[in-house]
């Protein structure tokens, strides 16, 4: 079986930049099997990576690797990382783009400092073509995540990916809004049962919505919040978009509580 | 031979859900060969999908599955499709989507609702990633069609994809504006032909034009209508945009005529 | 092993052209490798090709097949072509896309004009279909180079994809602004060496910066030039564009020369 390796890169698909990156990637392991998850992460946008990959790394098969590279530190001294969980590997800058994975139970990361998985001369800039693709694609044919470098425990994760949960309220973030006007939040179904049985009440911004099961349960033109396909409690309204309807955006803050 | 999948979406490539969908088919099926057709189908233009399938399908290898997700009506009770037609599968929704497909000799639908086809649990919003996915790899991989369900003899067919034909009239429907402004109509070279020898004429809005072989037949500026590279009339204006310079835009309708 | 084609057009991904391309490139042979580098080429921008593939097509393994279509000229009498140097073949029109390709050590180029590897009936309008990802496939899959057609010696070169260098001065040509601002020119850093030792100064319309080694070497919002990851000088600012900050657009002209 060909080494598995997705993409999701800020570089847009109109510069030679992805070219490369493939090219890097089939060079290096002449039948990596490459699959594009996207291009089109908007430039140095770290949070909308990590969401990305949180949503899509997880329907691909085990042993997949993750190549993302989204990297406003480029050049800098933002260590290489490898992180290994649930049967996955990601590959990529340690600046939060791999939260979600380092937040998986087991999860391991690594700093790339093998000299066989550089290219010489290394350039300044284009690390994801010079280090991040030969990582991912010897990883991908086999090569152990063990050796990639030292074991990293203090591996970047970015507060709002994560909510704070206790007993009977939980605080999170909207982090994404995709393309239909839905605000995405980091919270959970586990977040959410968590609060256990009773009325749950969402508020976000001056917003308050109940949660529904289904996009069917929620009136024309009605707001309400739902656990989306992801796994992640997002605020819509029925046939419109809940981020220009109801004033939401990325970083707000959406809080679930008991209703009294 | 790994089995081939297309893949045309409205899905945009800024998402997670193209990752997601390409996740769910490998993960279904390891050696998928999977194929972007296109994913900036506009939202929930299913006319639009129509055309592009069309236009795109038949020039793929036989076998060839074609996974094609435009669904404005995902979580509804149109029902889940696949078609069989002159040698390749079409997998999607039932709502015109596949209009051409079912206009081939010999075609077949049937309703997808072999358990085996379905995520457990199916959300409500996402059957690109939960039912038409895993079907494609299914079939891809050789699941015969007649197992995925229940054969279907009405499904859904868009009136525009299809021109009226009769002795001496053609009345049809622009169906598609290409980016370079050609308005492309759904009359075909047959239905051009039932109309017999002598000189044709081409009516569309308020511009009357003449059929031409190829498009250095156009003079500088000028407009014309000519058989494209899809089998299909389209209106044309020698380095210009048809659709700007004569007011064209899609369901305007189109009439061919014999010259008196 | 399954032959490798690239593809870098100017068709977009929003109509069904890009997957015409897909699947005659399967159609002819079934395992074709096929890889996507970029279809967001400016529609006709030969220029923007010819970059696109200096930068990306090198990066790919031996043996790789460029097909790459921005094709003003379709219809008219511009010849088909295949490049072959460096390991790596190059098909597309003969119009300046391939002038990188042209100007490498032992680069030979053909007309295409062997029946077998067009499509019959040939379109007037959609070469990239009907000629060139036949051809494409077929190189790919061991068809041999010699029998494409006769050999070309004038094929044509893109006057700004080779700066002019003498013994104190190189005169090259900004040929490329890539999604950050910075402006990309024809001169390599063999152009640079040819100068020999000494501090070298850069001109670009009324602005004079210094060369530097790496990005961090450049102060805070200042500019600068550097080699690139693709081996060519060009103009930057510091988190900024240098487009947009020094006023720098295509074709204009760049000149480097030893401080006095």
């Amino acid at each position: 079986m060909r080494g598995l390796v997705t993409l999701t890169t800020d570089f847009g698909t109109r510069d030679p930049y992805v070219g490369a990156l493939k090219g890097t990637l089939l060079k290096t392991v002449a039948d990596t099997h490459i699959v594009d998850v996207s291009h089109e992460i908007p430039p140095q946008d770290v949070l909308s990576g990590a969401y990305l990959l949180r949503h899509a790394a997880m329907e691909f098969p085990l042993d997949t690797v993750h190549l993302a590279v989204v990297d406003p530190s480029v050049g800098s001294r933002r260590r290489p990382l490898v992180v290994d969980a649930g049967g996955h590997r990601w590959v990529g800058p340690d600046n939060g783009l791999f939260s979600h994975a380092l937040s998986l139970p087991y999860a391991r990361a690594f700093e790339i400092t093998h000299p066989d998985l550089q290219r010489q001369p290394m350039s300044a800039t284009f690390h994801g073509r010079d280090l991040f693709a030969p990582t991912a694609a010897r990883l991908a044919a086999g090569f152990p995540v063990e050796d990639v470098g030292p074991g990293v425990d203090d591996a970047y994760r970015l507060p709002s990916m994560c909510a704070s949960v206790n007993s009977d309220r939980i605080e999170g973030a909207i982090i994404y809004v995709d393309h239909f006007g839905n605000a995405i939040s980091c919270i959970t179904s586990d977040d959410l049962l968590s609060l256990g049985s009773g009325e749950l009440r969402v508020r976000c911004g001056s917003t308050q919505v109940c949660i529904v099961s289904t996009y069917a349960d929620v009136a024309a033109s009605q707001s309400a919040a739902l656990l989306g396909s992801g796994d992640l409690l997002e605020v819509v309204v029925r046939d419109g978009s809940a981020a220009a309807k109801l004033g939401l955006k990325r970083e707000d803050a959406i809080i679930v509580e008991r209703h009294p």
